[in-house]
């Protein structure tokens, strides 16, 4: 249903970003069902390998997006989301190239189940910060300074977790007491520091599944 | 002169900071030639791969930064210093090492001819932005709608520069009525900006060559 919703307003020769993530993988397989069934094609921009891989097994047609300057439409999932449309993201480690994706987009819908819309960001998920290997300790030193003690993501056999543009990523409990603003700030100040979990303005749109049931949170203007 | 100056505050045991460039250069040969002479020992960081085998071959100290938090004292250059200290880098392409080094030092010295002082950054040099190969196109765009207009830097064979992080460079013109910290705010919030030359508040202490007198340009705090 969520993902049905979600791919409900793609129409045909758009160019669509392609989210990662469980939530995300089942909007590609509706997206490539609904091309199927209405018999239309669209351009696909993934934002990550494993959604690429994805996109390319469904047979949608994947364009390179270094020479592209606009979306149509991107889909993704979240970690979690509040009432303002802010939410945690990079569970799946993507976060860099879904921002990318998402500031390049001309709107960008994000799914979620409702247990994760939140009161307050943090409550069930980490905040995820994508590190420069090169620097570690020092990086880690800069984010203790700012109240951040994160830990190294690793895989299932025990190995740093590696993103796929090659830096490391720090899984970071997160208190009510931060201000969501001032920590994205900083953190894109600190250099060591690629990229982050707290995507507060970009979401236009969320779409909760609650218990089946579809509902809007939309951005008060 | 200006190396000897840059290196003379070295003490034996420290970690010391090892910049990027030409004028870095002179200033790792110094410090090499002061500890054979003076016969004592320090351990080394490196902000680029070149200056980490020129520092190998001279036979200094490099130690891995992955695990340091904080370096004693840093020397490096730039292309061109203002009266505030603010300084544009990244000719060498190695800003981001450079930036997150400066961050981990306790004390940073700059070293520059007498022509790189002006009275407004981008006078003969460009902002060099380091970006990610990834999404190309659309970061361009976002640049673009700040005012900025890059090309992407070239190596003397015509192929396209690649850091040592595996990033591209654009070098951008700046012209006086660019608001430098607005600028670097910016920059920093862009996804697919992996860094900038903009520092501005990284130099303690720049140290300028008049014709071989050396003289000291300090924050005014």
């Amino acid at each position: 249903m969520l993902a049905e919703a979600a791919v409900g307003e793609i129409q045909p020769g758009m160019l669509v970003g392609l989210g990662t993530g469980r939530t995300a993988r089942r909007g590609v397989k509706a997206l490539a069902e609904r091309l199927r069934v209405e018999g239309f094609k669209v351009d696909c921009i993934a934002t990550s390998e494993a959604t690429e891989r994805l996109a390319r097994e469904l047979e949608l047609n994947v364009v390179d997006f270094a020479l592209v300057e606009e979306i149509d439409y991107l889909f993704d999932g979240c970690d979690e989301v509040d009432a303002h449309l802010r939410m945690l993201k990079g569970s799946g480690g993507a976060m860099t190239r879904e921002r990318i994706i998402a500031w390049a987009s001309k709107r960008r819908v994000y799914m979620v189940d409702g247990h994760k819309v939140v009161e307050n960001l943090g409550t069930n998920a980490t905040l995820s910060v994508a590190v420069m290997a090169f620097g570690l300790a020092s990086t880690r030193a800069s984010l203790r300074a700012a109240g951040l003690n994160g830990v190294c993501r690793r895989t299932m056999d025990g190995d740093l977790f590696v993103t796929d543009n090659g830096n490391l990523i720090l899984d970071v409990p997160l208190t009510p007491d931060h201000s969501l603003e001032e920590l994205a700030a900083h953190l894109n100040d600190v250099p060591g520091v690629v990229d982050h979990g707290l995507f507060l303005g970009e979401a236009d749109e969320v779409l909760v599944d609650r218990g089946g049931k579809i509902e809007k949170m939309n951005r008060s203007v």
